[in-house]
């Protein structure tokens, strides 16, 4: 079945190019991603994974650890990694892969896409990505087709909102960016808001309910 | 149960501010979105309802009609779309919003945050989008927490991938955009490969493996 927000993402032990690792040890006190792509050696995963790479220090800064999964052994993971990073001019892969040749992990987590299949006929993973908090909740998924690769921006973009709004009283509006105004939360009220938020702004709606309200970014 | 990639979108009946509708009927021949917000009346949704219909242009030129749902009435839809006029100085909502009090629907779909609850404790629905493709599949989805209003820009980014590889024999690569070069797939070989894309250039790649086919993107 696949994965609910606010689930607790399993504690598997994973296999991977970095040795058995337990995923909520790999991630420790700190933010977590896990994110699956359709099979090694193929050309949009290998754009995907060498961006994921250049990014590493954009994810670090904000306490974040990635990895990979795919159907394939570490065997493959490894030699792959070679490409990867002849493509990117890259000098490692720092991130762990996992393999999952069985598609247990695949299966269990719902990733699998049977419009794309193997040699064998099996079904690949799909290009799904699973934000995990601090608390191993689930925060947030994506499942894009093979045929599509994913936007790494975007993925930055969620996680500024996502750890802003995880200890401030905000809610981030439709295409909001780091260091955008956000908007107070409807549970913060009279003069909470205005204590928390002293540079906050209500837009008057014709309802005359007074919930259009916006504070620059907290700090 | 949560939507899988490939599953048909099931044709239901709902009731909309544009009264009753089959979901299937309603898309016709074209592209679908069916998208969730957790509430009338509060701000993030507020903010998405009135950027989509300003974006409704673009989606009509790409042949995609937007459907909305959350866990209010018909009626409550019909008030706040007032609210989302004013705010985006808009003349209209033109898209269908479904309601969903008993919240039969945001069950079936698996599109319920168990941490947003309303007044009375009752779950709200996550921020979730689907994406359908005239074969009434689902192709992409993403789920969003309340606090982290969408990306409507990763939308349309998506959108052109998804229309482009639906009839081309290309993928898109990591954080692509419209007009952007293609990866030619890897199903297609030899003759026809250069055949069908006389301009593509092969990146080398330490494994020897000739499949980083890069194409500028096919008309």
């Amino acid at each position: 079945t696949i994965m609910k927000l606010g689930q607790v993402f399993p504690n598997e032990k994973v296999q991977t190019t970095q040795g058995e690792l337990q995923l909520h040890d790999y991630w420790g006190d700190g933010w977590g991603i896990f994110f699956t792509h359709p099979a090694d050696y193929t050309p949009v995963c290998t754009t995907e994974l060498s961006m994921v790479q250049q990014m590493v220090p954009e994810f670090t800064k904000r306490n974040v650890k990635m990895i990979a999964l795919s159907c394939n052994s570490v065997a493959d993971h490894a030699g792959w990694c070679e490409d990867i990073k002849s493509y990117g001019k890259l000098s490692e892969v720092s991130y762990p892969i996992i393999e999952d040749p069985s598609r247990d992990l695949a299966v269990k987590f719902g990733m699998l896409d049977p419009e794309e299949k193997d040699a064998a006929g099996l079904p690949l993973t799909a290009r799904a990505v699973f934000i995990v908090g601090p608390d191993k909740k689930l925060k947030l998924s994506i499942l894009y087709p093979a045929t599509t690769g994913r936007n790494f921006d975007e993925l930055l973009r969620v996680i500024d909102s996502l750890q802003l709004t995880a200890y401030k009283k905000v809610a981030t509006p439709a295409n909001w960016q780091a260091g955008g105004d956000c908007m107070v939360l409807p549970s913060v009220k009279g003069e909470e808001a205005t204590t928390l938020f002293p540079q906050m702004r209500i837009e008057s709606v014709p309802s005359g309910k007074e919930y259009m309200r916006f504070t620059p970014q907290p700090q």
